[in-house]
């Protein structure tokens, strides 16, 4: 099967690998229907390795580089492992990419997404979703209900990461929220927060096309954060700030801007990667007796997501930018959405 | 009679200014006993004005510099004003510092100490504890049990803000804890978590003296934060950080150095002033989905500190490196804790 295979930095090559095996005991095999690329994806690709382990193999699942990139993704189960009972020949589903040691307290305790030993598919684990089939465990499977498409389905991840991020701050019924960036997820994350219960959700973002998407997406306001945003929330609210704000964009100065972006005793989660440590005022967390709350992936919330879908609270039209083949992977894909960032939001692959 | 007033940066003068006449409604006289000297002071003292009110007057109190200094103090009720039920004369008292508009909704709900108008006794009040009177509300006042002494009463105003920063940060009974800078602070900080149940409490702190305070305040160890401390929390702890860091220093690195030294979904809590926005790990807080929380103040924690002092929980006496008369406040108060910062915890004036 063809499949696009990460070598190095700015190595990504379409090649021809060979077809994972009938799945091994508790695994199944899947054909991919669509893979999203991901802001991770990129970031392997422009300045890997990153989690892809090179020098020496992952020591829970042994894959290392050359692997095949891809991680948001939806497809049928086509054959199963022995022991695997939940899931059947035909079965549509949706992927949690997170592969756990199953034995630490962290996976005990339903928090597998930090689990010190952590995989992840696509990134290192023996296949990925830019190529035709995958073998995965059976417990990454969530069954994706006739109303959800396979595209929708391939957004299950990334938007159960912000359905979870947005449960881990609490947000009450009619509380004021700010979501810094308006890529793919923080554009999931004013849905999340509009269907979490949110009352007003101000988007902050500088390009237009985003700041639309946004908007079409449930946003009751966007702002550009490069024009006093402080002062444009405190008149948008007509308070000193937010209840809460969602950090999507890890950029230098978001993590600062954040804070500065909710009133008194308000709350910040943080999903954004960070290239680096950034600046932080700790003095206003202080006299404002703010809090600061990092969140890590979808676990446990992938139910959850594919139910909001279901439900038709979730609207993916907006985000869903592209789709292309496999081959053109990096010229319409991770070019794309380098050079025109902006106008793009998930590109989805066919992997054929 | 003499007070300690600040007129400026470097400019604080024993002088002879009027008592405060007898008290306005709601509020009483005090003969103050001991006023110990803050880190606020110093810092007005050196840097200053920050919360000193020097344009125009605090919108809520009307106070403006010069001003009598000192907050941190305990004290005698000498005259009473109308309508004062729960204070009368001869009662020993400890000083909540803080002044709040008692209208807004933070002081509605119990945080007077983040209220937007809020004002601090020796700082935008009339009045300070460097002098032999004071005139305070009456809700100001925390009845002192025979067992605590004015001496360990002067130090209720700082310990309670180390309990209410425990309490908010909620250290379960058996955990671990690390708590940055054994300043005075950070000693109590240490004090508080080992009577709110930590099961051991790390101290970083370089200096020699300030350590073993720290042990004989009830920390179970020490560490010098200049020497790998994340590689030692690792082997103290036997594990890979602690549950809780309080952070008590406000220095350049010390919040991403609190950040790194908390374990998966570990928690600090920051009650360190940081002179300007410094640096954190965003994308730890993301992959170990740790908490930030800020505390300001003891305010909520008053009664608890006092109750705690006197059950005998609370160890003042390492804490207590010396006593001074008002006129001696510049050379052996504030330019010793400058210039010999590491023989000094808590200084008390005698304010005669």
């Amino acid at each position: 099967m063809k499949a696009a295979v990460w070598h190095g930095r700015k190595d990504v090559r379409i090649e021809e690998v060979p077809e994972p095996p009938f799945p091994a005991p508790s695994q199944v095999k899947l054909e991919v229907a669509y893979c999203g690329i991901c802001g991770t994806d990129l970031h392997e690709y422009i300045a890997g390795p990153i989690y892809i382990p090179v020098d020496k193999p992952h020591p829970l699942t042994g894959a290392r580089a050359p692997v095949i990139l891809g991680h948001e993704m939806s497809g049928t189960v086509v054959e199963v492992g022995k022991g695997v009972k939940r899931l059947h020949e035909g079965d549509r589903v949706a992927l949690c990419p997170i592969i756990g040691c199953l034995e630490c307290k962290w996976c005990a305790s339903k928090r597998m997404g930090i689990c010190p030993s952590v995989a992840f598919l696509g990134v290192s684990w023996h296949w990925g979703g830019f190529a035709r089939y995958v073998n995965v465990y059976d417990y990454m499977c969530y069954h994706l209900p006739t109303e959800v498409t396979y595209e929708v389905g391939a957004l299950v991840e990334p938007f159960a990461s912000t359905v979870r991020a947005v449960k881990r701050v609490k947000i009450k019924r009619g509380e004021t929220v700010a979501v810094v960036g308006s890529g793919p997820v923080g554009i999931m994350a004013v849905q999340a927060a509009r269907i979490l219960g949110a009352k007003e959700v101000i988007a902050l973002e500088p390009a237009q096309n985003r700041q639309r998407m946004a908007m079409e997406c449930g946003a009751t306001a966007v702002i550009d954060p490069l024009k006093d945003p402080v002062k444009e929330i405190k008149n948008l609210t007509g308070d000193e700030g937010v209840d809460v704000v969602v950090e999507c964009a890890g950029l230098k100065g978001t993590g600062l801007l954040a804070g500065h972006l909710v009133k008194r005793t308000g709350r910040i989660i943080v999903m954004g990667v960070f290239e680096k440590p950034a600046v932080f005022d700790f003095t206003d967390l202080v006299y404002g007796e703010k809090t600061v709350i990092g969140s890590m992936g979808g676990f446990g919330e992938f139910d959850e997501a594919i139910r909001m879908m279901a439900a038709g609270q979730f609207n993916g039209k907006p985000l869903i930018t592209g789709k292309i083949g496999l081959d053109e992977i990096v010229c319409k894909g991770f070019d794309a959405l380098i050079s025109c960032k902006e106008k793009h939001a998930k590109i989805l692959v066919e992997p054929y």
